[in-house]
């Protein structure tokens, strides 16, 4: 029982590494949208979120299942518990290329984000698509040298998100306040995103080797 | 055996519904501090806040132990599942408030809401307040009335999230970027408020009746 619940709980990993990959790939995807107005791609995005959330139903029942059955206690339990954390994280990190996505839409044909900032909220996007891979390989392998890589990148990105706030809120900001106002929200996206990755890294690193990420 | 079960979650239902109470005195608060300026009011709601995330942890840390001792299964695991992600819910109602905490003390001594939308804001401060209460009440007694109280509250929250989102972005708004940026934040930050106490409240009318709220 020991071994089959030690395989249980590393296909609840791989699941949680799955809806990694794919709110990272979201992610990714509504940032293209968003910086070439490109709607087909924004529509994607919103039409392929309904599997996120089945999957992340899916590993789920999972653990359901295996609290049910194995009724595991102390690090086998927490183990569990902390996967169910996980899941919930990576489903935010989906909503949040959804409300990415949704103002790509919204903007359509305009592009929401002005030039001058474009490569700012780029970078942003570069930095959330490399977290959504970092992370997923912190679950899948437990690599902590990814998982410091990401503490890294979400350092970059709250600097980007300072930066940014800065730049809106300047009084010769030229593009008028509802483009602030669409970068301003982008930019919480993009670091709320990146936030949820660092809290799902430092839930494995920490069951894996007992000490914060 | 059963009857302790049943006590033990009771328990972690009223955990629960003093963090509930917690977040809402919390968002409350930091209303309060964010339409009147007061500095003092917001660094209290900043230094109470480690009350609310370490009675979080103790009410994590109950269902844990009824996990861990009791292994619940079926509907009775539901309920402790159901309540962990409550616990994490009324935690992010608190951060929330805290957010708007920190707006208040970053605009002091001005006002960071301007005239023309203090009652917006005002009103979306009460409407929080009403939905941390009544959050309050459907979890220590499963009142499904309140619950449809809430919900329309919500929806009158998410009504004035849209309402604020075209008077900031109007370009006739005279307050410039800074101002609209500040209340485009603390318009996300009182409607997810609300989401979080929605869905604390969904699942709770849920585990009592197995209805959808």
């Amino acid at each position: 029982m020991r071994s089959a619940f030690r395989e249980q709980v590393g296909a609840l990993g791989t699941g949680i590494a799955g809806l990694c990959d794919l709110s990272g790939r979201a992610m990714q995807h509504a940032t293209h949208a968003l910086l070439n107005a490109d709607l087909t791609v924004a529509e994607e995005v919103l039409g392929r979120h309904e599997e996120l959330t089945y999957r992340c139903a899916q590993v789920e029942t999972d653990a359901f299942t295996i609290l049910a059955l194995q009724a595991p206690v102390a690090g086998d339990l927490r183990a569990v518990l902390s996967a169910l954390k996980n899941v919930a994280d990576a489903e935010r990190m989906g909503v949040l290329a959804l409300h990415v996505a949704k103002i790509a839409r919204r903007r359509h044909p305009r592009r929401a984000v002005p030039d001058e900032v474009s490569c700012d909220v780029a970078d942003m996007g570069r930095i959330a698509v490399r977290i959504g891979n970092d992370v997923t390989d912190v679950v899948l392998n437990n690599d902590s040298g990814k998982a410091a890589q990401l503490a890294l990148d979400d350092e970059a990105m709250d600097d980007l998100h300072r930066h940014l706030f800065t730049v809106v809120i300047d009084p010769d900001w030229p593009h008028g306040t509802a483009a602030a106002v669409d970068i301003t929200l982008l930019s919480r996206y993009f670091e709320r995103f990146a936030d949820h990755a660092v809290d799902i890294a430092g839930r494995v690193i920490y069951q894996s080797t007992g000490a914060h990420a």
